[in-house]
C-alpha cells in the first residue's frame, strides 16, 4: 500500500491527505435538514449527515488528490451509527480508488493490539470463513506500550501489505510534555523515531517502509531531526492550516527526492465554505464542497512552491 | 462514578473486575453454533456469539463483582457489528448495575480527545437533543500526547461525574521500552504517574480522585512506588492470572484503607472452563459460565488472603 500511495503522490503531484473529521458544526443546514427529515434528530441522522457532507467532498476533489484520513473520534462520538458512518466513509473513499488512512491512534498489549490490526487493517477469521472489516489502508498507532504493542500491526501490515504510521512527535501544544523529554541526552520523540526506523526495517515497499511515523507540521525543527532518524518512513504531518503550520514549515518533512512526506489538512479543507476568502469568491453552503476543491488546488499550491 | 465503584467494592468486599476480551475461540461451540446457525458465519453471527457469552458470564457472577472491563478492541476486529456487541454489552452490564469500565485506550490531540470523551462518556449535541452513545462509566486513555489530550477527558468526567484510568505502566513484556526510561532521575512511568495526581487533584469524589492510573500486576516493585506518587488515584491493575500476576504481587497496589486498586482479570475468568482445575470439578462447555462463576470466587479469595 506504501507503493501505491507514493503513486498516487507522484501522479496527483499532490503530497496531501484530506482528513475526513467532519463536526457536525461544519456540516451546512441544508445536509443536516434532509438527513434530520429522513432519520431525526437521532444519531442516525447526526451519522447520514456526516457521510453526506463526506461524500460531496469526495465527488469535489477525488481526482486531485492521493488519499483521505478519517478521524474515527469524530464518528465514534456518534456511537454505533457513527462508526456505520465511519465504515461507509472508508468503503466509499475506496470506490473511488482513494488510500484511506485510519486515524484511529490505536496501541495496546500484543493480544489485544492484534485484535486492533485485524480489525482496521487486517482479515478476522469466523468459522471457516474470513471477512475484512473496516478494511482502511493505513492506521495510526500510538507507540506507549512499545514493541509488543506495534508488532502485531506490523505483522499483519507484512500480511496484507498494509501500512502504519506511528505517532513521534504529534501537532499538540503540549506534546513536549512527556515527548520532549530528554533521555540519555536524546528527546523522547527521537528514541520512538529511531524505533520506528527498526520496526520498519524489515517491511519495505520498493522506496519506503510500510511503517510510517507521525510528526506535526507545528514543529518543523523536530521535523527536520526525525527526517533524517527515519529515512524510509514516510511521514504524515499533521498540523498544517488550521493549527497553524504554514508550507514554508514542511521543507524538511520532505526528503531529497521530493517524497517522503504526506500533510494532512483537515477543517482547513472540509471546512473552507466559511472562510471569507471563498466565500468572496461566490461560495455558500450551498456549494460547500467547490470550497473544498479550491482549498484543495490552494494547499497543492502552496506546498508546492514551498518544495521549489 | 468513582464513589460508586468504592461503595460497590467495599460492599461486594471484591477489588476486582472481570475482563470481557472474548476471543472468538473462547466461545463454547454451542453458542457458536447457535449464533451462526441465525446468522451464519459473519460478522454478525460472531457478534452474536461473543453476547451471548458475555450475558452468560454475567449473569453466574454479576451478584459478587463490582464492574466489569470490556476490552473494545475484541469487539472492533468483527466491525460495526462487533462495535453494537460492545454497545449491547455495555447496556446489559448496566441492567445488572455494574460498574463498566471501557478499555479502550483512546487519547489525542485536543478536539479529537474531546469527541472521544463525549462518545464513551459524555452526551452528543444533536440538533436540539443530546445523546448518551456508548455511555461507559470509566474509560482507558493514553498519555503519550500529554496534558491537551488529557483534559478534555477529565472535563467530561466532572461534568457527568465519569472517571479514566490513565495508562502510567502497562502490564506487557515491553511496556519498559519508553516507559522505564529515565528523565532526570525518574522512569517516564512515574512523571506520568505525578502528572495523574495533577490532573486528579481538582477532580476528586469523596476519598478517591476521578482519574484513576493502568499499572500492570506484572510490576510489583513499581506498582509500590506509583501507590505513594497518586494516593488519590485508584490503580486499575491489568495482567493478574493469564499474564502472570499473582495476589501475593498485589499487596502494594492498595492504600491502607484496603482500597485504592480493582484488580482485572480477563482470560482467567471468562475462559475459565478449559482450566483442568474446573474440568475436575464438573465444568464442561455447556456450563462454562458456572466455571467463571468458581474462578471469581477463587480469585477474591487469593487477593483476600494476599491483604491479610
Amino acid at each position: 500500500m506504501i507503493n501505491k500511495l507514493v503513486e498516487k503522490i507522484k501522479k496527483t503531484n499532490a503530497p496531501i491527505v484530506v482528513g475526513l473529521d467532519p463536526m457536525l458544526s461544519y456540516v451546512p443546514e441544508h445536509i443536516q435538514k434532509a438527513a434530520f427529515a429522513e432519520f431525526g434528530e437521532t444519531p442516525a441522522g447526526a451519522a447520514e449527515a456526516i457521510f453526506q457532507f463526506n461524500k460531496a467532498i469526495v465527488d469535489a476533489t477525488y481526482d486531485l488528490i492521493p488519499a483521505v484520513k478519517p478521524q474515527i473520534a469524530m464518528y465514534e462520538q456518534f456511537g454505533v451509527e457513527g462508526v456505520k458512518a465511519f465504515q461507509k466513509t472508508v468503503d466509499y473513499c475506496h470506490e473511488k480508488d482513494l488510500v484511506v488512512i485510519g486515524d484511529v491512534k490505536r496501541g495496546d498489549i500484543g493480544s489485544t493490539s492484534a485484535a486492533y490490526a485485524t480489525g482496521h487493517l487486517g482479515k478476522v477469521q469466523i468459522g471457516s470463513k474470513s471477512f475484512s472489516t473496516f478494511s482502511e489502508d493505513f492506521a495510526t498507532v500510538n507507540p506507549y506500550l512499545g514493541t509488543d504493542g506495534i508488532k502485531p500491526f506490523v505483522d499483519v501490515c507484512k500480511e496484507e501489505k498494509k501500512g502504519i504510521f506511528i505517532l513521534v512527535k504529534t501537532s499538540n501544544p503540549s506534546s513536549g510534555e512527556f515527548q520532549d523529554r530528554e533521555i540519555d541526552g536524546k528527546p523522547l520523540y527521537q528514541l520512538v523515531g529511531e524505533k520506528v526506523a527498526e520496526w520498519g526495517a524489515d517491511c519495505m515497499g520498493d522506496s519506503y517502509s510500510y511503517v510510517g511515523a507521525v510528526v506535526g507540521a507545528t514543529y518543523p525543527e523536530q521535523g527536520k531531526l526525525l527526517r533524517k532518524v527515519m529515512p524510509k518512513s514516510f511521514i504524515l504531518v499533521p498540523g498544517y492550516g488550521a493549527q497553524g503550520g504554514k508550507g514554508a514549515d514542511l521543507v524538511h518533512f520532505f526528503n531529497e527526492d521530493g517524497l517522503g512526506a504526506i500533510i494532512n489538512s483537515s477543517r482547513g479543507i472540509i471546512a473552507a465554505y466559511k472562510q471569507e476568502k471563498y466565500q468572496n469568491q461566490g461560495i455558500t453552503p450551498e456549494n460547500f464542497a467547490d470550497a473544498s476543491r479550491m482549498a484543495v488546488v490552494d494547499m497543492i499550491e502552496d506546498i508546492a512552491s514551498a518544495l521549489k
